[in-house]
């Protein structure tokens, strides 16, 4: 108990000005505990965090931003290894790799997990892991990404690399926060569905069919199933053609090129004057979806909503009253205590 | 000034149990102007609306609810118009048509232009064509269009169509009613975005590629480029493998078949005992977007936020101030009123 007091009274000393200056200068146990601070849910904590993301807001929006998706099993942690690599040993640059993990709420265990996959990046001085543990809701866990890949910018990190389960919504939250949208997939790829959520595959930017080196013809296969695919959805409006490519994260096949396809990306927006704008839609949509989560929450949150909701809503899925009846009582519970 | 009032009044004559009366029976006028009160924003209309909607729920859930969506071009009007026309004539059934078109709140246009589109279906006894004029936000056009398919259900037609333009938001609503969703595509699908929104593709049941005869060799290409991009999002989980086939709307190729598609489908929905379930995730989901749409519209039209936020936006698009900041103070400002 004492000892405790004494880390947090240690980490407490800090004040938001210290944290920006060791951030802006590239200090990574700076950057952790601001991360750590935006990620916490105590009320004084919100504050410090503000501070210290409104003072970093100036030196963000630089980096490539780069999200990563597949099925469990497609080898995401291996690949962003191999990724992670190249940047820092064959390009000798700086990488941030954080992990929208929902199931990481649940205990330490996937952080260490995370640590330990990716273990040689880990070592490397290069290289800053974050996983992030869930809050709760989905809106949580994007929030505080988004203000994590803000420090890691801040921070000097000219690459971030976000990775996501390829099930749920995250992957649309994460396509919102990124610049370059990758989803991962097995040579196995026309043959199941590969726990993925429908239409994540048109979100992305560029298909990697990983483990290639495992299975040469049904890598081909599915290799000709997504070009097709792709094919369909075709061109995005401003220019880039998202494409499919072989890889393996073992034996280092692809990676080099791939990386070469995100650059390739970005001079496009960057010639294009697009990034700037992605950039402010970027943070438009993250005001939005803030202000949508909270609104949600205040509602969800309302002692009368929650006692009357889940009768109400057993009610019009067995069709026994309109939703259009039920909304409007519960909209009522909720805004009782609004008049005085 | 006078007439106008004499017709609302002649309208107004009617109670709920009259048009309720009046929609259980089949009579087409009454539920034209049920359906005019469901969409109608008087506030006496919408107490009329609920007492209408709660008393023909009951009768409700049955029909086979068909979206269909497709790029501007696609011939959607004309391939409606002949599996309607399939629907009345082959096989002597009632079908209804409602129309989710966003433009339409414009003006009267599109109304007219739409009656005058399929004017011989229109023209059919069998057949009931309402295009839903939207009130303003797509969750309005989605609240009433889910109310109208209810009403239709009640007025006993066992095919309804729901037609939706293949641009914006309003796909997902319209695949959160139908049980069946319908993509319609031109032969050179491959060659262009064809203005559809990414993510459409992988909601649909079925792709249909339209005025194949037109152009047999680009159309074939086409289908091959589906057929690919269905194997890899591949069966959903309940069962039913999307597919894609060839038509013509204007020859009749392929609209029988698409049909007998749609029957398998819902066959396949009924033997596993999954339509019940579909119908209460459907009603649940209702629920939710009405309350989400509700929530958002008493945020948006709060004075202090209707005159604070385009500020606030700006500065966080320009990356002045986090969107974490500029949320908070927006909150603030919405519920300042909440506290007395």
């Amino acid at each position: 108990m004492e000892k405790q007091t004494a880390v947090r009274a240690g980490r407490r000393r800090l004040s938001a000005q210290e944290y920006v200056e060791g951030i802006l200068k590239g200090d990574r146990i700076a950057l952790a505990r601001a991360i750590t601070i935006i990620e916490s849910r105590r009320a004084d904590d919100a504050e410090l965090a503000q501070e210290i993301l409104d003072a970093c807001l100036p030196h963000t929006g630089r980096a490539v931003r780069v999200g990563i998706t597949g099925a469990p099993g497609a080898g995401k942690s291996t690949f962003i290894e191999a990724l992670g690599k190249h940047l820092t040993r064959e390009r000798k640059e700086k990488v941030a790799v954080l992990a929208v993990d929902p199931s990481s709420r649940i205990s330490r265990g996937s952080i260490l997990g995370d640590k330990t996959r990716m273990s040689s990046l880990a070592g490397d001085p290069l290289a800053f892991i974050r996983p992030s543990p869930s809050g709760g809701s989905l809106g949580g866990v994007a929030r505080r990404t988004r203000e994590t890949i803000l420090l890691c910018e801040a921070a000097g990190f000219p690459n971030v690399i976000v990775e996501t389960v390829g099930v749920g919504q995250s992957e649309t939250a994460v396509r919102g926060m990124v610049d370059f949208f990758l989803l991962l997939l097995l040579p196995n790829a026309g043959d199941e569905l590969q726990g993925l959520k429908r239409g994540v595959m048109e979100l992305c930017d560029l298909i990697a069919i990983n483990k290639a080196d495992t299975d040469r013809h049904r890598a081909s296969i599915a290799l000709h199933e997504c070009r097709s695919a792709l094919h369909l959805f075709a061109a995005q409006p401003w220019g880039w053609t998202p494409r499919a490519v072989l890889c393996s994260a073992v034996t280092g096949e692809g990676i080099a090129e791939i990386w070469e396809a995100v650059l390739e990306h970005r001079r496009l927006l960057e010639d294009r004057g697009l990034l700037q704008q992605l950039r402010q839609e970027q943070s438009r949509a993250w005001l939005h979806d803030m202000i949508e989560e909270a609104l949600l929450n205040l509602f969800r949150e309302h002692p009368l909503v929650r006692q009357k909701l889940p009768e109400l809503e057993r009610q019009v899925a067995e069709g026994r009253l309109s939703a259009f009846h039920a909304a409007e009582r519960l909209l009522a519970y909720y805004q009782k205590d609004r008049i005085p």
